[in-house]
C-alpha cells in the first residue's frame, strides 16, 4: 500500500524506470492493484486516480459522494474532489499532461493480468498529454514481491508441505500394505488435517487425483463419489498452504502405486525433465545477473515436452506468480502458452514451476516446486523437491 | 441473452447500425454485459470472445480448461477452444480481420459504463484489421429496453409505489395530529409492510429522511439512532420495488411538515421545474420522433437548478437507466454532469428523472418520476406524480 513509509520505495522504483509518475485508475472495482495500492477501503461506484509522481506527494482524485473510502489517504496528502467530467478530466490533465506515466496497461493485452484500464480511459489520459506505458514492471517490484521475512516463512511452510506430501505417501502405502482400501478424499482429508497441526492455513484443496483422474484439470475428489486407490496407476497431489500473512508454498507430488509402467516413466521424465530445464535457466540466468522473462522459462519447459512428444498434453503455463498477498499473483507469470509473459523476473519475485502432461482419460502427471529469485541466487523449495517417482506398495 | 430466438433481433439492430458484427470480450467477470449477453454460466479467469456477426451464426472463443460455463451455448453455433495466446489472437483475427465491429468500448471514457475493454485487447482487435466502435446503442436496444409486457408491470407497479408513498405520508399525518411522536424508521417500515403486502420486491431503503438529514445523500434512517420527524421541516420519501421478474418502479415525494417556509417552497419549485423542463425537452422529442440524448435531458433540468441559483447543490445526475434487470440499468442515463452520456434514448430503454438541490446541514429537496420511452410516446410515472408539496399536520 502506498503510504509516507513506501513512498519513497515507490519513488525509487519510478525514477529506476525513467518515469514522470504512475497513474492509478478504478471503477467499479476493475483494477484491483489501483484499489489495493491506494488503499480504498470499500467499494467505489465512480471513477478515482491516484497520481504518485517520481518527485512530490500523491494527490487523489476522488468523487464527492465517496470520500469514506478515503478515510486512509495521508492527510498531508492532496485530495481533490469532482462532481463532473469537466472537473475530473482538468485534474488529470493538470497532473499529467506532458508526462511520462505508467498505466495498468499490457501492449496488444500481451499480459491480461496487468491490463486492466479500459481503452477509453487510457485515450483520456492520452488526449491529457501524456504518454501512457505499462506499470507490469512497478506491479511486481512494488506489489508482488517479499520480504526476507516472507522468504523465510514461505522456506519453512515449504518444508512443512513437502513433510505432509510424503506423510500422505506413507499413509497410502500402509493402508494398502494393510490390505486395505483407501480412497483419495481420504488421502485429502489426512493432508488438511497435516496443515491444521503444522498452524499453516490454506483456501481450499488439496487435490488428490489417482489414474486418469489426474488428466482431468478440474477434478476434485470427493466423499460423495469416493475413489479408490488402485495397484498400477499413478497418484498426483496437489498441495498449497502458508503460514498466516505470509506467502503460499505450492507443491505437487507424484508416486506410482505398484511398479510404475513403461509409460508412465517416460511422462514422468519429460515433466521433471522440463521442470529442471526451467530451473537450469533461470538459474544460469539469475547467477549472471542476467535478465530472464517469464515467458523465456515457459519456452525452456516446454521445449523438454515437445521434444519427448507431449507438447499438446502440456495445455497450461508452466508457472504463475506467487505473491506476498496470492497464491495466485499478481508478478510475472512462466508463460509464453496462455499470455506473453513479457515481464522480467526481478530479484523479489516468487513463482511456481509446474509443467504437465495430461492425455485425457489415461494419465495425468505434474510436478511442482516454488522458486524465489534472490540477488545473483535462485531459491527453490523445497530443498529436497522430487527427483524421481515415489513407489507405494500395490495391493 | 443471445439465443437462436433471440439471434435475428441481434442481427437487425447490427444491420441498422452498419456493423459488420459484435465482438464480446470478458475477462474474469469485467465486463458484465459480454458475460449475460453470451450466457455464461459461472466465473471464467481466462479471456473469452463471442463474435455475433451480423450474418451467419455466433462463434464463441474459450479457454481449453474453462468448458462448463458453456453449457448453455448452442451445440448449433460455433465454439473453438484455445489453450494458447496464438490461437486466441488467430481465431480473433479470422473472425474480424476488415470488418467494423462494435465492442465495450467508450471513445475518451465519455461513459464509462460502457468502457469495459481494456486498452490492450482493444489494440489486439484492431491489430487482427477490425475497426472498433461503440457497442453504447447496441446494449440499450438488446440489454437495457423493455417489452410491453414488462412496461404494463413497471405501469402497475409505479402506481402501487406511489398508494404506498401517500399511505406513507398519512401514517405521518396521523400520528402527528394524534399528538404522537413519529420516526423516520417507522415510516420505512411501513413501506416495506406496504410493498410486501401488495407482493412487490424490492432489493433494500426506502429511504426517509427528515429535514437536514435529506441533503445527506448518503443518509439511512435506522432504528439504532431514531430520528423523530418535526414540525417546520421537510421530509424526503424516496422508495423503489418492483414485480417479481419485472423492472422497477423508483419514486422520490417529498412533504413539509406544518406550512412550508419560503426557503423550502423555492427550493421545492425550482425541482420540480427542473424536472419538468427534462420531461418537456423528452417529450417534445419524443413526440417528434427526434434523436435526444442524456446529457442533453440533464443539461436541460439542469439549467433550470443553476438559474435558480443552487446549481453547485444539484451534485448528481439528473437520472439513470432502469433496464429489465436493474434498477441501475446499462442503458442510457440523464446525465451530463457526471459523465458525457452521448447515447440516445432509444425507444424501449426507461429511466428515472430525479434533479435534486442538497445544501449541506440545512435542506435536500428532490423530486423523482420515472420515463418510458414508447414510439412517439414518452410515457412517464407514476401517472399522478407529484406537483406540489405535500402538507402534512404538525405537532
Amino acid at each position: 500500500m502506498l503510504t509516507p513509509d513506501t513512498l519513497p520505495t515507490f519513488q525509487r522504483a519510478l525514477r529506476e524506470a525513467s518515469l514522470d509518475g504512475w497513474l492509478l485508475f478504478d471503477f467499479r472495482g476493475t483494477n484491483p492493484i489501483a484499489a489495493t495500492l491506494a488503499g480504498l477501503d470499500g467499494f467505489v461506484s465512480r471513477r478515482i486516480f491516484v497520481w504518485v509522481p517520481t518527485q512530490g506527494t500523491p494527490v487523489a482524485i476522488t468523487h464527492a459522494i465517496e470520500q469514506l473510502p478515503w478515510h486512509r489517504w495521508p492527510v498531508a496528502w492532496r485530495k481533490e474532489v469532482y462532481s463532473s467530467w469537466r472537473a475530473l478530466e482538468g485534474y488529470v490533465r493538470d497532473l499529467v499532461g506532458g508526462k511520462r506515466v505508467a498505466m495498468e496497461y499490457s501492449p496488444g493485452d500481451a499480459v491480461p493480468y496487468v491490463d486492466r484500464v479500459p481503452a477509453g480511459v487510457v485515450e483520456l489520459v492520452r488526449a491529457a498529454g501524456a504518454e501512457v506505458v505499462t506499470s507490469g514492471e512497478l506491479i511486481s517490484r512494488l506489489y508482488a514481491v517479499w520480504t526476507p521475512a516472507q522468504l523465510a516463512s514461505h522456506r519453512q511452510a515449504a518444508r512443512v508441505v513437502a513433510d505432509v506430501a510424503r506423510d500422505a505417501f506413507a499413509f497410502v502405502d500402509e493402508r494398502l500394505r494393510a490390505g486395505a482400501a483407501v480412497h483419495e478424499h481420504e488421502v485429502q482429508a489426512r493432508i488438511r488435517d497435516g496443515f491444521t497441526r503444522a498452524g499453516l492455513e490454506t483456501d481450499h484443496g488439496p487435490n488428490v487425483s489417482a489414474g486418469a483422474n489426474a488428466a482431468n484439470p478440474h477434478y476434485e475428489p470427493s466423499a460423495d463419489a469416493p475413489r479408490r486407490i488402485a495397484t498400477g496407476e499413478l497418484l498426483l497431489i496437489d498441495l498449497w498452504a502458508h503460514e498466516p500473512g505470509n506467502p503460499y508454498a505450492d507443491q505437487t507430488w507424484m508416486a506410482s502405486v505398484g511398479a510404475p509402467n513403461e509409460r508412465a516413466v517416460r511422462v514422468w521424465t519429460a515433466v521433471r525433465d522440463a521442470r529442471d530445464a526451467a530451473i537450469a535457466l533461470l538459474r544460469e540466468r539469475v547467477n549472471a545477473g542476467a535478465p530472464v522473462r517469464g515467458g523465456e522459462a515457459d519456452d525452456a519447459a516446454r521445449a523438454v515436452i515437445e521434444s519427448a512428444g507431449y507438447g499438446q498434453y502440456f495445455t497450461h503455463r508452466t508457472g504463475h506468480s506467487i505473491d506476498a498477498r496470492d497464491l495466485h499473483g499478481s508478478g510475472p507469470h512462466l508463460d509464453n502458452l496462455e499470455t506473453r509473459e513479457e515481464r522480467l523476473l526481478l530479484p523479489g519475485v516468487g513463482f511456481s514451476i509446474e509443467p504437465g502432461v495430461y492425455i485425457p482419460g489415461e494419465i495425468g502427471v505434474r510436478s511442482e516446486v516454488n522458486a524465489y529469485v534472490g540477488e545473483g541466487e535462485l531459491v527453490i523449495t523445497p530443498d529436497d523437491y522430487q527427483r524421481d517417482l515415489i513407489v507405494i506398495a500395490g495391493a
